[in-house]
């Protein structure tokens, strides 16, 4: 490339990095409202967690068009390339997480009364502050494009997972105890499906980084998470 | 780009095409078993469903690199461009698909009991049905470069809320029946949940169909579906 185009070309990566960070940021503030709203489930933090879900969806769709433009005008090869490649998917699972923020948000909405187990909202609260703290930890570790950070993130799944098993416990339990907790209950086992799910998410992205960083894939046999409950229910005395 | 090249590059659009029609396929056969197991609950089925899914992941990370290699190589602009990338993300809906079977499968394979509501098993094959026909439809249309299916299906995904929402209360006042329901209609009511899930991807799908044809994206205001449960839970005369 002619050494303006060379310089065009970085201020429009530069422009992209920049536009994926402010998504994060924003579906951090989605996060962190949600931590809230599970303490005091105050209506109108649910409320602005559901409107910021629209802005985050028109990031993403931003953020797509210049990757597409930049593609076009550019013609980006190898590590560029890769950059750009593993942004549209990062982007595509910062979106995601801001739907299942907006999906727990809407359910805290619908549950009006006082919680009867508040240490169900504590463990709930538990795991949505750990959810968030590996979408921190893993936007920190694209924005250094630190593949050491990342990998830390894709390591520590399992504390999320754990999390989500022990609050998948003690919601069966309740159900079992009272057929009263049942909606109430339902509730709180998708939200914090929703939560295991923003971590993986999390660990989508981790692989993402070090993909930028390093060109290799991380292995496919990473632990997904998607039913550390499954045993629970094994073993549950029922059918 | 000289003859011989544009021919190279036909082929290996081709090839890229053929490729995510044969995601879609394998894909389509965890759907198919995925109908038989929750017709006849059979272990070797469910575990067929889970072992796909490690060739479904591989077809991903291939289709992917095809699609890198296509950008670097021939550096396509305007139509071309807007299908790999849209192709990227239909392969990321079929990978998430191929996931969600293989979560329903591990839930149905610790159902070992008889089942007690036959007809809860019964609306939960009609969904896995809808969804099912949901996936094909969308693929046919890509494969077709058919804007007009694509929006068909993107229009009809209240089918499957509506199944959802239905399977859902049943759920839910089995629960409050009998206590000794409710590990088993905890698994189904995510296991609907997940069908539910397929649905969406279905519509995704449609929506980068849509893109690949016209060029333009489908509003951002379609329905979701992530919560016609909420306000079953709302009604719901619990807490």
């Amino acid at each position: 490339m002619p050494p303006h185009t060379v310089a065009a070309f970085d201020a429009e990566l530069k422009e992209l990095r920049a536009a994926v960070q402010s998504m994060a940021a924003t579906v951090d503030v989605q996060l962190t409202q949600l931590a809230e709203a599970i303490g005091d489930r105050q209506s109108d933090v649910a409320q602005n967690i559901i409107a910021m879900d629209r802005m985050v969806d028109r990031m993403q769709s931003e953020i797509e068009e210049k990757i597409i433009h930049i593609i076009a005008l550019r013609q980006p090869v190898a590590v560029d390339l890769r950059e750009i490649i593993a942004t549209l998917k990062i982007a595509a699972d910062l979106e995601r997480i801001g739907d299942l923020a907006k999906n727990c948000a809407k359910r805290l909405l619908t549950m009006t009364g006082p919680v009867q187990q508040p240490e169900t909202m504590s463990t709930l609260l538990s795991l949505a502050n750990q959810a968030q703290s590996q979408v921190v930890d893993v936007m920190t570790a694209f924005a250094a494009r630190d593949a050491e950070g990342a990998s830390k993130v894709w390591h520590s799944d399992g504390t999320i997972d754990n999390l989500y098993a022990a609050l998948f416990r003690e919601l069966l339990t309740y159900m079992m105890e009272d057929p009263r907790n049942i909606g109430f209950c339902t509730h709180l086992l998708f939200c914090a499906k929703n939560l295991e799910r923003v971590g993986d998410h999390a660990t989508n992205i981790a692989e993402n980084v070090n993909f930028i960083v390093t060109g290799e894939q991380i292995g496919i046999d990473r632990p997904k998470g998607d039913s550390p409950t499954a045993s629970i229910l094994a073993t549950t005395k029922v059918q």
